[in-house]
């Protein structure tokens, strides 16, 4: 039992008061999920300032054996930002949050963890460079939750995700020891890719401090596309098509259902029906250079007729304004707001092979219709690199799932596992989907991961009931 | 000590008579790098022709306590693919060669360890598909041994390192267990990014078999140009520009100086100078589309006369054939045969911060001719991401450097590192470069490879005396 009072004295000395939070509200809004799922309360809540100041932190809390998880915008969605257990220290990052430096010969910005990726954005706005990770949640979410959860988003097919655009890493290891790897280097193979390894280990191996990121030049120029079609076989080759055809510039190539888009007309105000033609299948696709002078609407049209052309096409406008574009965009984003207003609903994050999205949407819709007649499916995400968020609502007139939520899950996941592909594809395992990771994973899999855990943090001080039990 | 009789049939039962090879001529090429400089005879060259065979392999090495040497096509540089002691087994993986698949849809190809990278590049040429690896070594590089060193090569600015061209892995470890995660799949955050972590791991942590390989859009266009600078902060200028100006399309762009040119002119057949200036340094770039109908030729042209404009460039040419194209680029991967038909020579694979490229080479070069005055220095590498290939030969009518060997080094680490560099940029530490990494790297980050190395080869079997010593 660790001696709690000395504990609370030691972290109020190595913090002050603005850092040391003990106060039930205080720590209330933070303690939890954002969804409100997940969370026990904390003893208290570390602000600290500096990488030095989390390093001491993290010796403390090893002193006196009490878990520590780490916290970025906390806008995750399967609790790895709130803790499992009661006597847990949530380290929160917010207060170092200053761009370090921005570097347009090196195309590279250097970070504290704390910085809210819109503030980024932002900050290279002014500077004809741009950091390429967009996501719902970027108002919040911070880089180092991001770098921690190895967040994707709608470009991740042409830039990839954070394990891509992190060049190098500042971390607390579970020892109190801080890891100086912030390098600006793409070429460093100089022994194993700690920074690939420390990306998306949800907090488990270390605490992200500080981070290189690697920039582009910004686009200077965009256009992007509506479509409605058939189904989703029709989309998945079209996806391919836009691939093919617009090359380097492809942005993003986003789908969605009928079901989806009413779900976003229906609850948030001001979306309108983009097409005369309802879907049933929609796909967004964007184009980008930064290039001046590059005829994007002439390529993005070229690449549209072929798909007219094969049949694929039944509808669809390439945005003439930044306001059109703007408003194609909202539709997409503003889904998962509209599914939420609708009341309950499950979702899953997962990935399968580009080839497989079609055939593997038909047999998880038909798996979760066996178990539960009438459950509506709203299957959006990623046609470019295969993440679909398969996101269920209750029947027409339900309130909730009457208990199926499990068989429903499972019957999806399986379909996943047959198909080839991921149960967590962009936003991690956190505590929710330890169990299921274990289940739908090899046993060598989940072992060799168990060892990493186990080697680098030998008394399971770091986030623990992430990612791997131990 | 083993009992090498039983060893030996036992590894002749498994593997059969053209897959178990003992004699010393058979396995005598493959038991010294290419470079001659590194390498102990073998037991034996183990050609296995599955996973199983190899793990069966793996099983009977481990039992008998016999170090596994994994070999890919032998071209590295720093002894990583051969054995640092007496007694071990060297697991070729010559014969595990096939293209299992190709997929245009999903973008991916995948593929047995063995298959030569350039035998790739073929079997993709009539698919309108590219892998986007190229190095000069490609005709022998195997796609095990790449990802193993986690190769980087003259396109990695724009497509990344093998590290960011693998999407699965499927790899034999220390225990003869096979782990499967050879899945075509961008998003996969369901744990560790272990195939993050074995890619680069320099077979220490387990032997690759089998990859899934992301492949990209074939070219159809491209536009290359050879220009004259006065001296590397120019080109670190006009590289600065080129990224900002070419965008999406540049796929590479590379530097040299007039003792490298003079190397390659003087001892390689059929090289012709190429401008009527004489450098002193030279950029090589090259911009490139899969998008039919883009203005390549404009678009660079745009931008080198705005890098004249700044009075950056003394001279230039955009090659106005695919001949000249290929002339351009023989003439930089002809630089390490001419340097190498030069005589003695070191060679430093490291790399900097783009923005430090040429305040580098005034410091390393300062100091390299301060140890030995008159050394003749050949530096040569990527201009988009910083690699530099710092090789030195003796002074002018000296045949060798006079036991400066070691001095020279330390001069060209010591500023690698005050630059915030690395001492490994793209081959890997393998065993030659181990001290330099316990000397250059700090304690942390090396202990952090020795747990991980420890923790996954627990009794030292796979490939020691590589990447940490434990």
């Amino acid at each position: 039992m660790p001696d709690l009072q000395s504990f609370d004295a030691a972290m109020r000395e190595c913090l002050g008061e603005r850092g040391w939070l003990t106060g039930p509200e205080d720590a209330a809004a933070q303690s939890r999920d954002w969804l409100n799922r997940y969370g026990k309360p904390p003893l208290g809540l570390a602000r600290p300032t500096s990488a030095d100041e989390v390093a001491a932190v993290v010796r403390l809390c090893a002193a006196h054996d009490v878990p520590v998880v780490p916290q970025g915008g906390n806008t995750g969605l399967n609790g790895g930002s709130v803790a499992t257990g009661d006597g847990s220290v949530i380290v929160s990052l917010a207060r170092m949050n200053r761009i370090l430096s921005v570097d347009s010969v090196d195309f590279t910005a250097t970070v504290e963890a704390g910085v809210v990726l819109g503030a980024l954005h932002e900050a290279l706005a002014d500077r004809d460079l741009a950091f390429p990770m967009h996501l719902g949640a970027e108002g919040s979410a911070q880089i180092g939750g991001l770098i921690g959860t190895n967040a994707g988003g709608s470009h991740a097919m042409r830039f990839g995700m954070m394990q891509d655009l992190v060049l190098g890493l500042e971390v607390v290891l579970p020892d109190g020891t801080i890891w100086d790897g912030a390098r600006a280097l793409i070429k460093d193979n100089a022994g194993y890719q700690l920074r690939r390894l420390l990306c998306g280990a949800e907090g488990t191996l270390g605490i992200i401090t500080k981070a290189v990121l690697r920039l582009f030049p910004a686009p200077c120029g965009r256009s992007a596309a509506l479509l409605a079609l058939a189904d989703f076989e029709a989309a998945q080759r079209v996806g391919a098509l836009l691939r093919a055809r617009t090359g380097e510039f492809l942005a993003a190539v986003e789908f969605f259902g009928e079901f989806g888009l009413s779900l976003a007309l229906d609850h948030v105000e001001e979306l309108v029906r983009p097409l005369e033609t309802a879907g049933p299948v929609y796909v967004l696709v964007e184009i980008a250079s930064s290039i001046p002078g590059i005829a994007l609407d002439d390529i993005l049209e070229n690449a549209l007729a072929a798909a007219f052309e094969q049949g694929d096409v039944l509808d669809g406008t390439i945005a003439v304004s930044e306001a059109q574009r703007a408003a194609f965009w909202r539709l997409r984003e503003e889904m998962p707001e509209g599914q939420r207003l609708e009341g309950r609903q499950i979702k899953h994050d997962v990935s399968v092979p580009v080839a497989r999205i079609a055939a593997f949407i038909a047999d998880a819709s038909r798996a979760a219709k066996t178990v539960m007649p009438g459950v509506r499916i709203n299957p959006f995400g990623h046609l470019g690199d295969g993440n679909i968020h398969f996101n269920l609502s209750p029947p027409q007139g339900h309130d909730d799932f009457d208990g199926c939520e499990m068989a429903l899950s499972q019957a999806v996941y399986e379909a996943v596992v047959q198909h080839g592909g991921s149960i967590a594809a962009e936003h991690g395992l956190g505590q929710a989907k330890i169990e299921l990771a274990d289940r739908f994973r090899s046993k060598t899999e989940r072992a060799l991961m168990r060892r990493i855990k186990m080697t680098l943090d030998p008394h399971g001080i770091m986030n623990p009931g992430k990612v791997v039990k131990i």
